[in-house]
């Protein structure tokens, strides 16, 4: 018979088992503070109504959606699709199941979402995100952007071991200062330069700036404010020192003030920066993206931001809301091939029984029930290999083992070594 | 704007945010059973090489394969398709990395799978499986299948408050009686017989046994054996005294009585019956299914067995096996539906605090933190809504509140009341 290939499909994570143990660990760690922040967890199914999906997703995201078929169904039958986020399906559930719901509703999500991209190393078809997002009816405070913020940066702190920063904006500011200039009409090209003037020359931001017709006093303004960055006090007496006169803008300048300040008195290492704009998406207000200094070729390992209408496709009333995703098969690859793992988890096995013979099969199955009710995971080896064959597979799958042989079983007197130090004690 | 349709595809499960929790609490106790039970946690991808998920399907299956296109394709171009089980991908997994296993290889998958079924009450199109999987490189002693009955055994135990019984059965001993009357052409019929004859009236499976121009012996043993049902030493006598000689046949009966032997030294509530017999399913020796006696019209909330070589379509090598599936979605919506969920899992907030005013709000935030660093899943409610409706959002969403006022900011001293009970007790 002709053997078929066996390989994941290109753009999948798939991990050992010592691998996927560390990978479980962090999702339980950020599972962990979603939870003691108060945040309910929702499932959302991973098919959805295609209208639904793209109604919200444009641009590039479209191209990169999965469509489902049944066997006998054609392209044109695909009227249903797999999420590439936990917004839009979120947004449907809100709408529909609103009246049950208390808000403002904190709700957490962690699963799998699909974008048929461009295989590329760091980039998955199949991906984990791990969201929060408040929701408020017709109104939420801007208290609640610093308490998202707050929530992302105290899981991420649970595993990520180098230094991280968050950069924080409010897409007010840039907005009013737009408005400020009359510039309403060039407003998507001027967030679209700002938004990708760190992965370009300075040269060619400049040239962009020139290239929108902006008059010089222009220019100079936005080069101004997109320099604008640091600490709270240092960044609001910069944008103030901009002498706009919008009330968006000081809107925006206010709500960065409150969030920044919340921020340092949590001790959440975050600065204000002007440069961060999460691209056309959706976003109203606070915007946000998390860097790690001395990775920063890594690129942002976790943003979000503030909309104030989610649901417009689907509800009459408002449901304003501020969220955050971690984005974790992404993230744990880039810790795993910079060496940020822990390395400590070897197996989520604490013993392996090692019976000698099939007459100690009892005794070892006996002995396994007592473990497992203490707490200890424990496998029993019931091969009828030779002992330092199962000796060695005790060796490779669990962190101790116990020998189990007639002496054993009659006196009862049991050693467990440990694998890891080579050091025998009785049990 | 014309609002879009906003319930989930038919077919799905989605829940409020109390009945996720509940859940939650069921998926993380069988996790944890497993878990103890030595089996090590992998993830296959839920998208999959349409050639691998087809070669293995078959029959109806093959029908309810869901396959996934992108948005520029068609269906002749979908080459991949979503998983509609675990055992297959598994396979898959097997065959791909067995050089970094260790065998026996104790494996556990909790994610969802996809079938296409048409939909009706009870039947999930995406649902979540929790499989457990010992596989063998080359061979597996029979002890292993005790193993994974026991753990899922124990699994279930953690939440299903009814009595339950696990109804076992060896697929060799049919065989060896099958082969003892030279029946080997005629043997999927007498399995699809067997297997369908608790879903029809007993008239209609003699009368099937009659159309496969049995002759009269054959059927009374046919009948005699299916009537097989019992304790270890009640069946294996009787299965002794229908005088087979056949080596299968024997082979079959001795393993059957190891496993139910087994069973019976470690409580698990098993019977051996003839009926079980799992469809035309790759399985070739141990089979069997989990019933509520007490609501036998749910059907088997638990099942699977031993299988040869699972592997053959990508490995020269044989990998023989035995596994069983929890199929959480469905079993989930059962239990809601006849009242048999734990109800006392009202939120998995511990604590909502609800200061009075803005000038509250960092005092509450600081509270906060030191609730979360014990251990308490604390929300903080923000909004500037009136007191009372903050507390009314408190009670709906916590466990107990406190409320934030002046006072409590300048004595410390705070009370927490206990919304189920309405009892109030300093902090």
């Amino acid at each position: 018979m002709k053997k078929l290939n066996t390989s994941p499909i290109s753009g999948m994570q798939e991990l050992l088992p010592e691998k996927q143990l560390v990978f479980d660990e962090i999702k339980r760690k950020i599972e962990e503070v979603y939870r003691k922040h108060g945040f309910l967890r929702i499932e959302t199914p991973t098919i959805d109504r295609s209208e639904i999906l793209f109604a919200k997703a444009g641009g590039d995201t479209e191209k990169q959606i999965y469509k489902v078929i049944k066997t006998n169904e054609t392209a044109e039958d695909a009227d249903q699709a797999l999420r590439f986020d936990h917004t839009v399906p979120l947004a449907r559930y809100i709408a529909e199941h609103e009246s049950d719901l208390s808000f403002p509703f904190r709700v957490a999500q962690a699963g799998k979402n699909f974008r048929g991209e461009r295989a590329q190393k760091g980039r998955f078809r199949e991906f984990y995100q791990l969201d929060i997002d408040i929701l408020g009816r017709e109104s939420l405070p801007v208290a609640y952007d610093a308490e998202i913020i707050t929530t992302l940066y105290d899981a991420l702190k649970t595993f990520l071991k180098p230094k991280m920063v968050i950069r924080l904006s409010n897409r007010k500011i840039l907005s009013g200062l737009i408005a400020s200039q009359n510039l309403q009409e060039k407003a998507k090209d001027v967030f679209s330069i700002i938004d990708h003037s760190e992965k370009v020359a300075p040269e060619k931001t400049q040239q962009s700036l020139n290239e929108i017709n902006l008059i010089e006093s222009q220019i100079d303004l936005i080069n101004k404010f997109m320099a604008i960055k640091g600490q709270k006090s240092e960044v609001i007496e910069k944008l103030n020192a901009l002498n706009i006169e919008n009330e968006i803008f000081r809107e925006g300048v206010d709500e960065l003030s409150e969030v920044l300040g919340t921020l340092e008195s949590e001790n959440v290492e975050a600065i204000g920066d002007m440069l961060i704009v999460r691209g056309l998406d959706y976003y109203t207000g606070t915007v946000f993206e998390t860097f790690l200094p001395d990775y920063l070729k890594l690129g942002s390992v976790c943003s979000g931001g503030r909309y104030e209408n989610l649901t417009a496709h689907y509800s009459d009333q408002k449901f304003p809301g501020v969220g955050g995703s971690i984005g974790l098969t992404r993230l744990f690859s880039i810790l795993d091939e910079n060496g940020l793992l822990e390395k400590n988890l070897k197996s989520s096995v604490d013993v392996a029984l090692v019976p000698i013979s099939e007459n100690e099969h009892g005794y070892a199955l006996k002995l396994a029930k007592a473990l497992r009710e203490k707490g200890y995971a424990t496998d029993v080896i019931l091969t009828d290999k030779k002992l330092g064959q199962k000796l060695t597979h005790a060796a490779k799958i669990a962190k101790s083992g116990i020998v189990i042989g007639e002496e054993e079983v009659k006196s009862g007197n049991l050693k467990i070594k440990d694998f890891e130090t080579g050091e025998e004690k009785p049990l």
